[in-house]
């Protein structure tokens, strides 16, 4: 556990920006390493969408929980969990950050929105928790972890609900005040500009994380250059994986065999081998 | 809970067979729904690779149980559990089945293995049940379900273990005398002959499912006029996820950004449908 | 399920008030049956005691449908299950009721204070919902649950809160307009006047439901006389449990063996017989 | 991690027999801890029974592993997890080992009977597993540990099954030289004498545990002169609770209120202390 939350700490402050992705389970965490992503982020829209399900607090921290613990046991990259608003008070975001900090998850991301809180891109309205009340839960999270090494991202949604620039500095201000080990400054715009201009101003203070789902043709190496310290592609791995397998089931149905498709969908022995078949059976001699 | 197990029970003994795709969590399970398929196979190669363990028995009933449920909640399709050898002895079957049943799965399909089993298609040596055992086991299963529609599927791995098509047939027809209400004949021959002939053989004496995974040429069509009354696609889903999950990961590392995989992915909107959003958000109201 | 809901609903309407007990396993759930009780009340109380955790919603809906379940699963009584505010908003509430009604759970039981909740019977200050949005809640239950007879009591702290006898009525009329099945009055008086007070002044619109936790002097009958339909001996149970494991213990450390505490501890062979040993043996054979 | 099992070891190899209670859930494990004992040991007796299920090998490794979780969160001592017989093979043996490890479990006990195994003291056939692969299993798991502390008991039920004191020697010398950390000899005779001659013939080549169950007679201080390193006093606990819920339930049904079973219970305010509430208020402010 140390380990893992020295590594995300390290990746945070190192000169070049780290990447993660999203998984949702063991396999898709394992398949982030593989990539040659740095962190594997513990998605709560991944998650809850594999349980087929909207990501609007449906779940629980039991639920979400259980799913970064696999993800954990599955790769040795440091899972830095999505853990939403922190599913209720200062009381839930303590006994959070020990469950979480008990399953091996290098680190938490807390978001600033009231609790239950829906996703970030859907088309309704966001409601944001008063910034004195949430960097107060920053600092129970702080004083609620046993590891000191362990991290707490505070997730700035000023700029989603759109209460402005102005507002999102101040209470990233008023998180890191509060002991945040990085800020993750979330966007839904198709550019870059607000997050290119949220590092300007904050001149590198704390660590920044940020999630290029919308403004997708800004590069890692741009964010990196601009001040981002971690970028996360938060749900393209799922987004892959709907499309692949709606696209080959509907070719099973509609040709009445498989045959067109072995030569897309990874066959039986590559499934052994991303789940270590030769290790296990070399432990039965 | 009925109307799922009759339905299967429907399928099994129609005319043309029916057809089924493996799953391994609530959103696998709505994609066979869309894709127009009959039954979700909630498959054990599927559940124990989405945790990045290898299908040697090492998750326990208690995981695969929770697997199916996840998908029993979120299709309206019946749900075929694999639930290998039953997971240890006839106290276990009866349990097994109990715990099924009551959450609400349709039926769940035993092996004729030793418990731990491994994978069907690894290549090692598979050590066959022995079938007087077996179909007490069967009969065991039986008299445990409270619901009379519940369908126990007895599967024979007898072409699978290489102890050849006659003992396939005797093990099939001790395991039918025992109460079984189908036979999952497996094979891992490329070709669907020994599937043939023991579909020819057998007379439709009970239902017989079929698993063209290696033998993938032939059609649900061809299968059905054989005499197979359930064809699964078992896990094409799940290699269809890898191999997409990899390219597109590995896509966004190596240009930087997620540009060229837009259009091969499902828009974050499309995971908003798949997942009710609407609906949800509807009831707020 | 139907069967164990309608069962529920006519313990609610008989003439005489019913019974249930506290419990928090598949255990102690059995134990309350044998005991002659007629319904489980799975007490959240209990529960995260059990986890050695404050009643404080720290355990999530998942911790608590868990325990609910396996009580399910233990005894052929209903189960009434304690789902403290809903564990969120509509939405949760709705995702609540389709949980527990797919567990076979016979009810739920929500209150009307505001998530996260704490223990009534703690000295801090309890903050009710408001009473227009509680109702609506009751109506989005009432309208996801599937069964129909599933059972949504409503449970008023008014008095617990200290807003008056005024208050609970029209909090409890707002309920019932908007659907509930019964009305639950709780109070931490160590008289039961106000719960008599209420009682006559509901002329049995609805069933009552009462927990006699600190007036405990008054006797089911009365309570039954009174009008209540059901009384709930929601946590004594549990308590009966920790004094004797705490007493059976220190005998044990303090005199170095078990021999004085032999004959006040159930034997082997009684845990032997409550776990339906002879019943599973049988199966073997 | 590394310090509940370092103190596992210990106390293991300290001058004087440590002592450990049977624990089910969080709250046992606590009042194990409050009691004095040393270890908390994870029974599955206890919580198979905590299920209202025989012990039996129904629930699974998933099942035990989470209440022994539980019981790693509720207490400062170091758990000892009764692992029954490993579960299934040399697989299943690694693959607990290294979940067990995750959960901050100190030790594992495995026993060598043959999967699904039955509770010693049922009065059915036992069925003793092959010294030679149990040994193999016990080498598997000191191999699949990662933590050098992480403790491994070896149990052997020879004089439970009646192969004999040879036997019994011979099966916990393979299992020693196997890599076993501690030997547990069981015994069901109601006195010590087997127990005694093991320990004089064992002549403290590992640490020896041994469970007074039958022989309750036996004080730990006469263990520890014996030669015992652990006395573990395994069920006295659940069969304390039973009795006493048991007990308080009908007195209330009988008598129609709580009021004379309030001094033989424990205060609510009792079971607040017990589950921190002042701690986590103070969390709050």
């Amino acid at each position: 556990m140390t380990t893992s939350s020295a590594r995300l700490r390290e990746l945070l402050t190192a000169p070049q920006a780290a990447r993660a992705a999203g998984a949702h389970d063991g396999l898709t965490a394992r398949l982030v390493e593989e990539a040659g992503f740095d962190v594997v982020w513990a998605s709560s829209f991944e998650t809850s969408a594999s349980r087929a399900l909207p990501d609007m607090s449906l779940l629980t921290m039991t639920d979400y929980l259980q799913a970064a613990s696999w993800m954990v046991q599955s790769t040795s990259l440091p899972v830095l969990a999505d853990c939403d608003t922190g599913f209720g008070n200062r009381l839930n975001i303590a006994y959070t950050v020990r469950q979480y900090e008990a399953a091996g998850v290098a680190g938490i991301c807390l978001e600033d929105k009231v609790f239950p809180k829906k996703n970030s891109f859907l088309a309704v309205g966001q409601t944001l928790e008063d910034p004195a009340e949430f960097a107060a839960r920053i600092r129970v999270a702080k004083q609620a972890q046993h590891n000191p090494e362990f991290v707490v991202v505070a997730r700035v949604e000023a700029l989603i609900a759109g209460t402005g620039m102005a507002d999102a500095l101040a209470r990233a201000h008023q998180y890191a005040d509060a002991g945040a080990d990085a800020i993750l400054i979330h966007s839904k715009s198709q550019e870059p500009h607000e997050i290119q201009e949220f590092l300007e101003q904050w001149q590198r203070r704390t660590p920044v994380v940020v999630v290029p789902t919308t403004y997708f043709r800004w590069k890692t190496e741009e964010a990196s250059r601009a001040g981002a310290s971690l970028v996360i592609y938060a749900n393209q791995g799922l987004r892959a994986a709907v499309q692949a397998v709606r696209d080959v089931l509907l070719e099973i149905r509609l040709t009445g065999d498989s045959t067109s498709s072995e030569d897309v969908i990874a066959p039986v022995k590559e499934i052994f081998r991303l789940t270590d078949v030769d290790t296990w059976n070399a432990l039965e001699s």
